[in-house]
């Protein structure tokens, strides 16, 4: 088995269990129970044959070492499954087993399956993503820091602010994942029921009832839009992690320092570097987000499938689908502690905001001074004054009432407010207040 | 410029003219436009002020080599365009002109809006393509035909049901896309409407109206999300019209001759070849297919963007976005006269669902014979029967009639219904009909 | 765990368990064991000091289950072993270990080490290859069948000349992988050495040299090339190996039928339709390499890391690379017995050669016509005849024969001559010579 | 046409005029011409010809609209462009002219004709970058900064050697597309020189003498191993630039400012914000380089190509490996003045090492505690200290000398060395020897 060191860091901790081969299994025959059930309940076999069935296979040892060897035959692992379901089954039972279905029919539908608590697991992460961001969101909605754009200092904004962005950008991304339809695929040999008519569509809207999965128009063994549409709202949920990721590792660089990574016993420490704390949830996430990436394009690529059936393009998506899942999971089980435990400096903000003297509030100082000096000079003294405040390490306000265009031009107190930085955050808190009532809304 | 040769054949034809520098220009000059008459409504400026803009600026000559000479400047195109604009202006309207407005404000903004006629356009020939394709599938509802998985010939199917699958393929495409909001941007230098405070966001509502625009929650510079949701929604559609190419181009296959693309004067012949009749409309699809996965690619590893704005991440954008729209637009402009003029050829799909004498009615035949042969019997029987039948090319009804362990067992007019592919063709009608409705449903 | 169900039918059988959890500990063991050994042979540690630490340490049973655990911590593997190791000496002798190095010093070597017998195994594969290879093409140097241009028959080449470019095409990605370094990485936790000066790179050299790794030009930590040079050469036999099987695929589609898989017991058998074997190992390939493009996608979107340690980047490299050349051995655990195995149809190619009437042969058949008729009349006649002839099912010759403007004019045996593929399949032979020179070239 | 203002920042400014539509039928002309005089040399055509034609040809006035018109019949720019050829020349010429040739023969070939100078300009590019940044390591062989790994303080470097490994991993691309090849593409309809016979590869070897291309060993129609090569060569060099875009990115920052991108007038400048420098430099090459990546996967998802002639994939090539190599030059024409006129900052960088009071030292003042206080005391003492100094504004040195425990026990020299960065760069002047060895050895 390829080495879980090099993967499953990445990955969603409890998930990997729900994930394994015997869930591969179990899944694919609660497929054929059903499948059973549906035939029955449409009057196609004897009563009592699904219970049956059922009674003899749930809980029974399928050999998986022995489905894995004969995978390499055919190509997918419901060949050799099938095939021992059959054995396991008294001879008076097998003519129900399997009866209408297609390989492909078992592995779409598990996949599917298997999906349902993951997505189940993804949205309860994002949730509580939401509710840590809409805590820090709310403590700091009056905290200013600066914006940075290019990853240059600019204007002020709030750190609320910022965490609202990230909010929305996760929360659209929920919406968009939750939206996505898992559903069942049933549609035997080539697609079209054969032998099973016009009940075909009825057994696969059945199935899908009793599985907890979606009835699609019709089958869907080479039309993969589900598959494109559950992997690339996966990957927008990478996306999204990976820019809290991205800012968090920016703005916990130890020269800007205004957060850092909720400190965790023998997380991310060095031992030899005892000033170092290493943002390591940030790099999890991004990392993870990063492969997912790779395998949307896997997905995207093996979109377009031949006829009826996929001739490895099918084949290509299992792996890329599932480890999406599992990755996105992985990337939140760090998302969450990360928001919920961030360390947040407003010290570092405000020791930051005056690193340029007060070069970011050049452009309020200079609106504030054209009445008086016209827009030209405004500029050129707002400017001026800014660096002659850095080199000096004086307060900007302080160089503006000294200035001599500036002296008794302008009130002493209107300078001090044009120079403070949490007096120009915009529309920070308006926005705020409407990323509350968006994130908060019961179409939530 | 780089050849167009290339690249423009992939493309949507008329759309190309519609996506030039002078539509950049346009689009970003009625972005700043709105955003004047928005501050002007909200009592910002003076009354007039943003009629007088649009007087001196509407039709104005921009110098459109300067702004791309100088876009290399500043890394993007608005940076020259506010600058050639100002100057347009007379002394006393230029405070009117970009007021907190950022260079990503334009650009974005332009960008969603030059996205609306082109989805308009996309929808439309998904239309085309949709009613093409109920044409198609209503005229072959009972063409029988085989059914391929793994490229090679399993059951029968008909021609219909395989359009059927198309257009709902094709379809749930178009509906994803027709649902992903193309918002406006306005956020200013960081984002939070420095200077405007709580007008701001107010201002960018108003902005998503005059410019047909959706508003999203808040200013979006750095949260990707809409750029994603319409970069794969592309890609989806991308993939539905690939799969049509591929289904096409093999089933064109010399040997195979079931379809072939619509004969037009001077495409897909071969001047030293008069016997070929090359599908290019499928070449130019597929190919701008990979090349839509290839650009989502970079789309999807871009959807992280540092701080308030991107270093180059957001610039990875244009490009890729644009031409994935173009691509599509492309693609589809194939795909509707492909569609709309496919040749079909009912007999050479018969002659194909004979080649393998019997071999793909083997399992309906087994199925029939079992009653009155045992499970296994009929199966070796009817695989028996079958390969004789290919060997001696003679009729598969005949064979097994004339077999020993058949012959009197089972009425000629049954193994005659059991041999018939049309009369096993399974869901395909059911599937039909549950096309139509879902296809033509009042929700579309 | 992940379901390796879905997972490792595409990787090298053998290579799975040479690549597990064990096999990385080891490896990272090895690492360690030959920093100590270099810096004792340096002078800076006592004699005696690197044997000790092997006896200790080889064999020694690190936990694996708790490197996974605490591999959450800090994100990588390396920090957990590393405790371990120091935990399992003695007082004495931890100062000598990992001294020096940092964690990417570790898993970087260790999975360059682990990719040392992939590469070897790769190499194996890919000559078993090109003996299969070697072999078909020799067999079927004068094997006419038809050359197919965007799927639709063209004109005549062996099947000999077809083999002779899969082989120049897997040939040429041998070589490149080949050539590709593996090298050592040390650099120490910023990597120059800190602490140990220029012995740095003196000991990076030892350890390559005992590792049977290159030494590169130094410590690459953020400098990914031999990443992305060793990932995209895996992709290129992936491509190769790809390539290969859509042409199988294709040459085996039921109504083409030219070769077929190897048959094996159970391979590719289908239970219910006995007519069908699919071609498995094709698909499988085709899996793989899709697989193979997404990790290198996902490579190359991180060849560009931080100052001097990536941060997620590096993290995002490891499953994709080792599963890159665990996918492509995979594959090319299919392709060897694909080739040494593969079924080859001459009677079926001569079959499709025949299917246009003499379309195909239309061409030369011009050209001899031209002398007696003029350019435009011989080409008229040519296709004309060729569609009656298949309309007719006559040969070729015969109706051109027989036709009022060619009776007599052109002997009947140069008519005969020209029509006949078999003598019209240009340099295939003397590209096969080629072939086979450049193939077994000492070079080589 | 697409807006030239999204792309073209990005590309190689005076790359785009020289691969225009004109510079394709240029290419495409001198194909054919090579392959005349190719056929007359080889006796095959009278002598004369070749010169005749190109006297014909040579200047003459293609009409570059119908042959995009054209283009979309055929889905390819030879046909119409070979129409017009034929259409230019005499009757008795015309015999003569695309003899033997395909569609595919001439593009491939143009488009490896046009790479020629492309890879010539790129060689150009990295050998400036590689001599300023040769400039820079010497210059700053000796400047301390500190080392950062997740982005955090870790140890000391010299900016020498950061250079220096910047200026190894470009070197490394540049050798690896330095040794790519570019061969000529002949082989006819489908690929074996039909109707040619053994003459095709001497035609074939012919031509790429007379183009200045490669000869491979065979037409490589659908092995497509030189795109592969090629594509992700440039990609390389793509990442190489983008990790030198990434570390001044991030080193630029308003805190940081160790260094910045070189001023020029109006680049990167904020109107409203006087304080701002844009690394706009930086941005356009993460830019460029993230579309390469982008373009790459498309390349590598076309690799396996059906048959004799790829069905769409082929298609799928041009645009995407075009633009790479001119995205690339665009990426380096930035990254020259980025290395030439970088501006470095070494008190910023003295700065920012004493950022963490001497927590960057405590690694190797423990060392040097450790014969007096033992291991886990020294450690102990160094952090305290450490933090005491970054609390207190004092020198590390000073505060470790002030310690109890250390008074007394330890030089103050040798403590105020240990708490030197400049004095604990490791390998750092080692690595630039080596590395200018390497960098300027004749094998260059």
């Amino acid at each position: 088995m390829t080495a879980s060191f090099l993967k499953h860091p990445f990955m969603g901790q409890s998930a990997l269990s729900e994930c394994d081969d015997q869930a591969v299994v179990t899944a694919m025959l609660e497929v054929e129970l059903a499948l059973t059930r549906a035939q029955e309940d449409a009057g196609a076999f004897p009563v009592g044959v699904a219970d049956q069935l059922r009674e003899h296979l749930e809980g029974a040892d399928f050999d998986l070492a022995g489905i894995a060897r004969e995978t390499l035959n055919g190509g997918n692992a419901a060949i050799p499954f099938v095939k021992q379901g059959r054995a396991l089954l008294p001879q008076e039972l097998r003519c129900y087993w399997h009866q209408g279905a297609t390989s492909q029919d078992l592995v779409d539908s598990a996949l599917m399956r298997l999906m349902v608590p993951r997505l189940r697991a993804v949205d309860g992460l994002l949730q509580r993503c939401g509710s840590a961001a809409l805590t820090l969101m709310e403590r700091h909605a009056a905290t200013p820091m600066v914006g940075r754009t290019l990853m240059q200092q600019a204007l002020p904004i709030t750190f609320g602010v910022k965490v609202a962005h990230w909010a929305v950008g996760l929360e659209q991304c929920r919406r968009r994942l939750m939206a996505v339809e898992l559903p069942v695929q049933f549609g035997g040999a080539v697609g079209v029921h054969s032998g099973w008519d016009s009940t075909g569509l009825g057994l696969m809207d059945a199935m899908a009832r009793q599985l907890g999965l979606s009835a699609s128009v019709m089958p869907w063994h080479t039309d993969r839009y589900p598959i494109h549409a559950l992997g690339t709202a996966l990957d927008a949920v990478a996306g999204a992690a990976e820019k809290v990721a991205l800012d968090v590792a920016l703005l916990t660089q130890t020269e800007i320092g205004e957060v850092a990574e909720p400190a965790a016993p023998g997380m991310g420490e060095s031992s030899s570097m005892p000033h170092k704390r290493n943002p390591v949830r940030s790099a999890l996430i991004r990392s993870a987000a990063r492969q997912v990436h790779g395998h949307a394009g896997t997905l995207m690529n093996a979109a377009a499938q031949p006829l009826e059936r996929g001739l490895g393009e099918w084949h290509a998506e299992w792996a890329p689908l599932m480890e999406s899942a599992l990755l996105v999971e992985g990337a939140l089980e760090q998302l969450v502690p990360l928001l919920e435990g961030l360390e947040v400096h407003p010290e570092a903000m405000r020791r930051n905001l005056a690193v340029t003297g007060g070069g970011i509030m050049a452009e309020p100082v200079a609106r504030l001074l054209t009445p008086a000096l016209g827009a030209e000079a405004a500029r050129a003294v707002s400017a001026e004054a800014a660096e002659t405040a850095r080199r000096e390490s004086r307060p900007y306000a302080e160089v503006l009432a000294a200035h001599p265009r500036v002296a008794g031009q302008v009130p002493a107190e209107e300078l001090h407010t044009a120079c403070d930085p949490a007096a120009y955050t915009g529309s920070s808190s308006a926005q705020i207040e409407r990323a509350r009532q968006w994130l908060t809304a019961p179409a939530r």
